[in-house]
């Protein structure tokens, strides 16, 4: 099922969108008008286009405020002027970004439409500095759509990790979790039905949700300052992360690299893949330079603290 | 079942805390050391003791900094001194809350312990000026204990009011009601510790609790300034927000009572029982003040904004 | 002097803007994008234009995301979908506004540049709630640019009200006492020039400016949502701010105006013209309404209670 | 000129603190009350006392809220019980740190009252994250202190860096500095008092201040939790910060020490002593251990991120 529109499709994503929200998307993006704002083209390309992310959610831009050039004209009212030219602009950038001069990067802003299960919700608003306007299902009635992992991402406890996870279940055993979860998920939607039927109890919609189960979907608007934003992608796009959050996280990075694309090639460098290393762990790396043989029993570090080091060293996560 | 301890007794509410925290508030409350701070008695009193609420939560006061003489202070490092007695006091800290000079209520900070359903939790966090620390379901694993309305509280969806409740369930619609919401957060749980378990399928305990309902407790330590603390208290202890979280509300009201007696006065005088009337209303009144029989449509106010005006007047919520 | 563009002129205002400024204002100005954003062609108009604040200062609007439909949007995902016509709109932001339903308005997002002195800029970073870059004195030598009231504005102490002003200096007294201003003002810079000077003692810029008066002119770029916009033109257009914080929130409340506005309308009937009344100030009103002659020894307020309900019931400020 | 008082000495330390002020702190500190909340010995010995901070400015705590076992109850909750030793206290806090687990060290709460110029004053908002009160010139009438830089800060301006000072004056051209500073300072103050006179032109308050120079002292309350004070910290006492607010980041570093000693050895070993690599740097490092012989021009790095590289491996700030 797809909707066409001004030379691009809008596919009605799994059951992610309604066909009434694909012409509404339509409806959007073969809007066009002129302004004297500044523009990112590429952030253009992709307004309100939904990303879909897992079962049935997405994410998707519905309005942005700058881009690059707003970094380095906040950044040179503070700093004064200095050359203009882009490469100019993407060392001040670097620099900014390197020496966490982070104001400038408040400078852009960005809303997102987000369609995401209830348990990734509860981490992601703990995020405070950020505007948000979330379906309410005091008022409304959620629609019967929950989050059910992917077979390949049925992943056991892991015993050393106790945030983590280990291997995939496989066989029955997979079969049988899957079962349990959709049936159960099933029967509290179908109460949920029964619970709020005008010719049955018509319970109150605010009590009739508090069997539903938190991998629901819900929905909101999500508006933030890129600093925050890129706060937000450090922490979420982590291996440490939960997988079920971090593939939201990395759909908006690709958001990010179209709309400010030198503030996101810093980012990667300095955040992403960079890393800090405490006095004890510097002090490591020096006498290895000197050619010292350090072990972690001669290093002064803790198990722990060598370890971190090591995945440094060798550019593990 | 209670245990008693410097004169007191702290009962095992419900299921609401176990025998293990019951010795470990006996403990905290037994502490007593001297300090050069200001210390407010009327909340030394009830420090670390739960406050019942709902089926199994709590509220209770874990620390403070400050109190009525904090505001006064740094009001008066603002505005300068001037009388200092206790009615001097009230006058300063009524006349601050009346004309909102609200940074003086930031320098008082209060942090509590909160057992609380998911639901509730969620329209908490949306009042992001606090610091939180919750238990995570990623790490560990959760306590069989979930929200189930009183009877009493079986409310009807409010046909006038999307987000109202009218008249309370009764007989076997009741009994009906109940037994869903019981089995399926009783089988949900079950489902749960299958799940989990190591000799069975073992699943992460970040997927294991995504079918959990949305009336599962959950727990956090949560710390805000007394400014703060009066905007969420005075939106939710309204009338028109959801009982559920009413109740918590109320029961904070009362540790502020206990903490802050000149900030609470006045803010019962000022927010929870005053009100705020707009130009074309406070137009209207000026008209029936000089004895103009106003109605609805000579008032030239809207249906809505005449009703309410009308309440206000009236002194209904 | 003027620069013509786009058949607008930009007037170099007093010293307010450089030529140089007066350039970059007529080519942002000339600028012309099509976008597939909301766009808010009031504020188009304005888009870059410098409005005039005292004597050599300005506001004007660099950027925007958002007008009155994000508001709506941002409530309806909340509350549902309702009617969509511009008298729903209308009805629904004023509702907004009178019930404090404030983070729909944080939907809305609005950078400004700003030229200012000093002691305003420090009266207006006080609200914490928004982004801000400035001009450091540690990089950049600043211009010789000071505030000095003009003559109508030289008032005296009020003897009434501790931060209050009171009849305006006229003949020799005023003189001297702009004499007195400009003299010290332009005595400091010069001494700055002195120590700055490269063949002399070339102190330290962030040294150098330590003499500088408090009147001396800053510039920044500040960005804030409208909700937090709002919540500053409230306290800063209030006739209890000092006048020179005024006239800024004066010229910002037009651009409020031709952005967003139904939610202008609706702040101004709230907020600036609307006003709150205590439980005990409700009672009087109440007992008046019913034909009590009551007086403020009767009436139970505190002398300043009792004039100020006078004051809302007669109108003034 | 000293104050004796509970066996201990307050300096009125030069112009500092005022007599009145010497006999205020000797009555707080001299306070002794029971309280059930936790202690912190090392702060309770420095409460309230000043610690002198330039010419006439100082920094004392006013109360605080928990120590390091806050942090850790608040670590548990989230993250489940662990070990309970000190040992495992400092490894918990240190791991927090090292991995910017944030949200724990915001559970301490710590107000400080601060006596510091204008001009530092500035740069200290920008933290926004803090509840302040000052002093309001629109109010009271400002002392007559200022700060004066002593001899051996008196830096010329850096060639190098822009925000830099290289070395100090000497002789008559530093008695030249410090007389222009001196003669404007007390020129300007005369000015204000006649300004204000009340039987002269008796301006407003509001207005007289307006050519007072930016090296005059304010005061204020300033407080926040310790996630953001930390933040405050590492940024103020970098020596990229301009000394005379690195003076007063040192001095309250002092008070981080007393009051949570294993956060403030975290701190000082991730933040202040540690290192941010990007993966640019970081793939350099990996060359060099590996044997390689790296310089600049192979390095694949500009020459301003090599030579933050050199600083770092070398152990210079």
């Amino acid at each position: 099922m797809s909707v066409e529109f001004a030379g691009l499709l809008v596919y009605a994503l799994g059951m992610s969108i309604t066909q009434e929200q694909a012409r509404e998307i339509s409806e959007q993006r073969s809007r066009s008008e002129t302004t004297r704002r500044v523009v990112s083209p590429g952030l253009e390309a992709l307004l309100y286009q939904p990303i879909e992310v897992l079962d049935h959610g997405f994410v998707r831009v519905i309005d942005y405020l700058g881009d690059d050039s707003a970094i380095v004209q906040a950044a040179r009212v503070s700093y004064g002027t200095g050359t203009r030219s882009v490469r100019g602009d993407a060392a001040l950038i670097a620099y900014l970004m390197r020496h966490r001069h982070t104001t400038p990067f408040e400078m852009c802003e960005i809303k997102y439409h987000v369609k995401l299960p209830v348990f990734v919700a509860r981490q992601w608003i703990r995020h405070r500095t950020a505007s948000v306007n979330e379906v309410s299902a005091r008022y409304s009635i959620l629609d019967r759509e929950f989050h059910i992992p992917a077979p390949g991402n049925l992943a056991r406890q892991s015993t050393q990790n106790r945030q983590g996870r280990s291997d995939i279940l496989e066989g029955d055993e997979a079969v049988r979790v899957l079962e349990i979860l959709k049936d159960d998920a099933s029967r509290a939607y179908g109460h949920y039905e029964e619970l709020l039927d005008d010719e049955g109890p018509g319970l109150a919609r605010e009590l009739a949700r508090i069997n539903l189960p938190l991998g629901i979907y819900t929905q909101w608007y999500w508006k933030t300052n890129l600093h925050n934003l890129l706060h937000f992608l450090a922490l979420r796009s982590d291996p440490h992360a939960q997988h079920e959050i971090r593939v939201y996280a990395e759909a908006m990075l690709e958001t990010v690299k179209a709309w400010v694309p030198l503030a996101h090639e810093a980012f990667v460098d300095c955040r992403l893949e960079g890393a800090e290393l405490t006095a004890k762990q510097l002090a490591v790396v020096r006498r290895m330079l000197k050619g010292d043989a350090v072990t972690q029993e001669t290093s002064g570090l803790s198990r722990r603290m060598w370890d971190e080091l090591q995945a440094v060293l060798e550019g593990r996560p």
